[in-house]
C-alpha cells in the first residue's frame, strides 16, 4: 500500500514490491499469483472467517439474520485490523482500475458460494440459500460502498445495518402477499 | 458459438471467428473489443429494456417490485430470442473460463449501476436503490443458474419468480421486527 500509494498502482512492479519487503520475485510468487493478489491478503482469512460465523450461529437463527450477522462480524474484525486512509486507499485503487474490479468481484463470488455452501451445511434448501448469500454480499458491498465514501465514515458495521434494514424494508413493502404477510393477515 | 463448440473457446481466434462471419479481423474489432465480447452481444440492448421497463412502470409500485418485474421481462425476452442448446453452452465457457466469468461479472455490475441510477430517477433513495438493484441481480442471476442447469428447464420467468419469492420469505421471517412486522402485530 505504501508503494502504491506513492507511486501509483500501475506503475508499481512486482520487483518494487519485494525489494521494498525485503523478498525475492520468486519468494514474492510463493505468497502471491500476481500484483494484484497483493490487494486481497487476508481475503482467505476473511472467507473462514464468515463460513465459521454462518455454521455456529444458533440453530432457531434465521437464515438472513446469520447470515448479515456473519458480515457484521467480518466488518467489525476489517475495521480494528485495518487504517481508514488504508481502506480508503485500497478502495480507490479497485475503482481506478478494470482489472483489480474484476479479481474483486471474483472475490465476493467465491465468497457467494462459501456462505451457500455453509447455509446449505445448516440445512437451509435451494434457492433461498444462493439467494441469501448473495444478498448478505449485497448488504456488506453497499454498506462498504457506503462506509468508505462517507465525509464521518463512523462505523462499518452500522452501515451494513442499514442497507440490511434497506433490504427488509424493500423485500416487505410490496403488495405481492408473501407467505409471512399472508400468515400476519391471518392472525390480524 | 458454432466455432466455440466446435473447437472449444479457447482454441478459437478472432481470425476464425473473423473467417466464418466474412469478415476482416479488423471489421471484428470495430464491433468487438476482444473474444470474450463475442459472449455478450445484445448486453447493452438488455441494459436498456431494463432501465427502460424501471422506469415506465407505474408510480406506485414498489423498488422491489418493478426491479423484479424488469428483469422478468428481460427474462422472457431473452427466452424468446434465443435456443436453450445455445444458453446451456454459452454459460458452460463462461463458467469454464475465469476470463470469460470476470467479464460476466463487470457485466452484471454494470447492469446494476444502470437499475440504480433508474431507482434514483423514479425517487427511491439510497441505500434503498443500490441494495434493490443489486437484489435484481440476484434474483436474475440465481433463477438463470437453476434455470440452465434444470433437467425439465421450462420457463425462466418462473425461475425468477421462485428466487424473489425465497427473497421475500427470508427477508421477512427473521425474528428481528422490522417496519412492516411491527406494523402488523400492532394490528394483530
Amino acid at each position: 500500500m505504501e508503494l502504491f500509494q506513492e507511486h501509483g498502482y500501475a506503475r508499481t512492479t512486482v520487483g518494487d514490491i519485494a525489494a521494498h519487503a525485503g523478498l525475492t520475485e520468486r519468494t514474492f510468487f510463493r505468497y502471491f499469483t500476481d500484483k494484484r493478489e497483493v490487494l486481497f491478503s487476508g481475503s482467505s482469512e476473511l472467507e473462514k472467517a464468515l463460513v465459521d460465523s454462518v455454521l455456529s450461529a444458533p440453530k432457531d437463527v434465521a437464515a438472513l439474520d446469520v447470515t448479515i450477522g456473519a458480515f457484521e462480524a467480518v466488518a467489525a474484525w476489517l475495521q480494528g485490523r485495518r487504517d481508514f486512509a488504508d481502506v480508503r486507499a485500497r478502495y480507490a485503487i479497485v475503482t481506478e482500475h478494470a482489472e483489480v474490479r474484476e479479481r474483486e468481484l471474483i472475490k465476493m463470488a467465491s465468497l457467494a458460494v462459501a456462505v451457500t455452501k455453509a447455509l446449505h451445511a445448516r440445512g437451509v434448501s435451494e434457492p433461498t440459500a444462493s439467494v441469501v448469500a448473495e444478498s448478505g454480499i449485497t448488504v456488506f458491498r453497499v454498506g462498504f460502498e457506503r462506509w468508505v465514501s462517507a465525509k464521518k465514515p463512523g462505523e462499518f458495521v452500522a452501515h451494513i445495518r442499514a442497507a440490511a434494514d434497506a433490504l427488509r424494508a424493500a423485500a416487505t413493502s410490496h403488495p405481492t402477499p408473501s407467505r409471512a404477510r399472508r400468515a400476519a393477515n391471518q392472525r390480524g
